[in-house]
């Protein structure tokens, strides 16, 4: 047991409402198990642009790099959506990865049992569905130079981005890729589009090398296109994906919403080395901010990756996870996951969820 | 009535079967409104390898440009998935875009009434939908330079890709975009990656302004990642959607998955001066090719849509399009619409298929 240093970023929207509850969570659940927690609020987002100007002020990224793990809430709304876009809360985020080097990010896809129903998909495609989708977060077309503005050879204004990846920046993302599929199905399926793009085939190269050493994990390749109709067609079909940054943004959005909703959907982005960032995959949702409207859900699951991956207190994360799910059983439902007319359900605040999540600790 | 000059490119797998039926099925529809077609077959794909040694040989080219219009099959198969990626078929796809500057590449996800119940969606969701795409296709990072291998600042190895557009290139696909809309729904949902990408900067700027051409289409604009979750969550708020070639591809691919099956989802990829593609979005399925299994039906779609866009002669479109759902309302399903307990359906083959389409013209 020892005081686990946390970074708490509860940015824009609904952030602050969540976070209290997840902190507060964290707290207890930390507390059967003698675990201790010591909380540094910073800013990011909108707030630290209010504040200071910036979406990432160096205090924050200090404090981030000094402590244990980072749990963030959620970043942006409609007030700054007119800033240019250097300057928005988005830069904040992305910023704090690279700053963090959280080179993996780990998001589950998984449809909770109490949910099902609420899947856009038909219930027996997505019952049962759990895929963890590892997509690469600080290289590829996000962080590529050269990118920019300027003219082409017809003197045309142009737009352009460098979608690039380097052998060990493939090498490091596979192995955490097939590192959790041993430990999982043992199935890893890696997304590219390596019939037209050069960096695919560097990609796809790299992972069938790195695979040699996962001789017990079964790798198969998969075109992005192709990636984007199965996880509709056949979802149960996937175990572990692993793909690059613009991709697993894609692909981690559209599998989301095979649970639904993304109310109960956390993710970790870790670096292996130093602390990782724990946050859940829903925005800021301006409209319902400080109305005691927000699913804290996500969050809470989010705050229990951090305690299995990078504080690696397992029970503690249990705990969490038990809760969530108890107060699910119990039929409690967020605005957001509630469905008028669902047997043994009650629409419930905010807070109360917060509430009665504490009972079940 | 005129003599329509046809390049006919049934390519491999199932090519040569669907594209028998579509010929037949057009020549007959063409007959009753007094139309006549002078088809020229040529080679490309993995037929043009094993003859020539080239995707895409000069001659089919040639043929093409000097054509009214390019009817293609599909492409591709197992035997020439070991060739290095530059001497594939698929490059010969890449090259007659490119040679025929086949910019605008339609693909409509339309769920048709017979088959509702074969969506992995919900039927409530998808009943009705009807979203056409607008790709761009000869853009974006699928032909952008520089392109290659080589070795960053640290000299490690990577592989790279440029995405980019220049402002003519989108000028030219949005008002592709806008008028498709004005003759639709008056809806239009640019994608790209704003928050992230130049490219998308550049991409969103251009919209807007071409936009102002059209104040009777109501312009938004979404992320890609929220897209990809839209098109599940909520299929029926599209109408148009327009985006680039990489995004495209990903999102039309899994559009068509909102119809269950890529059996009858045609496409047309059109220049706005010279002859447009017009192919199946389904592949060459070698696994069943030359079994008369295959399901001939969005080949003779495609036809349809070559009749309706490049050739000027609606009549002859409406025609197989009527036909098409004639057979389907007759309840005619080849084994991939098929299935099995639905009643006042028959399992029929492609040839099957085919006749019975001929007795509905
Ligand atoms: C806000 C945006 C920059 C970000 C991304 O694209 O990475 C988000 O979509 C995400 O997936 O975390
Ligand atoms: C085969 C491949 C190169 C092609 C593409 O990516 O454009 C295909 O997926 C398509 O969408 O027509």
């Amino acid at each position: 047991c020892k005081v686990h240093k946390i970074c708490v970023l509860p940015g824009d929207g609904i952030g602050p409402e969540i976070m209290e509850v997840a902190t507060k969570a964290l707290t207890v659940a930390g507390g059967k198990e003698g675990e201790t927690f010591e909380y540094k609020q910073c800013l990011i987002g909108g707030a630290a642009i209010d504040a200071t100007g910036k979406p990432l002020p160096e205090e924050t990224l200090e404090v981030a790099k000094q402590s244990n793990a980072v749990l963030l809430a959620a970043i942006g709304g409609y007030k700054w959506d007119t800033l240019p876009s250097a300057q928005r809360p988005e830069r904040g985020l992305l910023a704090i990865r690279a700053g963090l080097n959280a080179f993996a990010n780990l998001r589950p896809a998984i449809v909770p049992r109490q949910l099902a129903d609420s899947s856009p998909l038909k219930r027996e495609l997505v019952e049962g569905v759990d895929i963890l989708i590892v997509r690469e977060l600080v290289g590829g077309i996000y962080f590529g130079q050269p990118r920019g503005f300027g003219k082409n050879e017809k003197g045309e204004r142009i737009g352009y981005n460098t979608d690039v990846y380097s052998e060990p920046e493939v090498e490091r993302i596979a192995r955490v890729a097939f590192e959790a599929a041993r430990k999982r199905g043992k199935r890893l399926c890696s997304v590219e589009k390596s019939n037209v793009l050069e960096v695919s085939q560097l990609w796809k190269e790299v992972v069938i090398r790195v695979g040699a050493e996962y001789p017990d994990v079964e790798l198969s390749h998969m075109y992005i296109d192709n990636a984007a109709m199965q996880l509709l067609r056949n979802p149960k079909y996937f175990d572990v994906i692993v793909t690059g940054n613009i991709f697993g943004d894609i692909l981690s959005d559209e599998a989301s919403m095979l649970a639904g909703s993304l109310g109960l959907l956390p993710s970790a982005s870790i670096s292996g080395s130093g602390p990782g960032i724990y946050e859940p995959v829903h925005g800021s949702a301006p409209d319902i901010a400080g109305k005691d409207l927000a699913n804290p859900l996500a969050m809470v699951l989010s705050a229990a990756m951090m305690c299995r991956y990078d504080l690696a207190i397992p029970k503690v994360a249990d705990r969490l996870e038990a809760a969530v799910n108890a107060v699910l059983d119990a039929g409690l439902r967020t605005a957001d996951i509630y469905k008028a007319g669902t047997p043994n359900t009650r629409l419930v605040k905010c807070s109360e969820m917060g509430a009665e999540l504490m009972k079940h600790l």
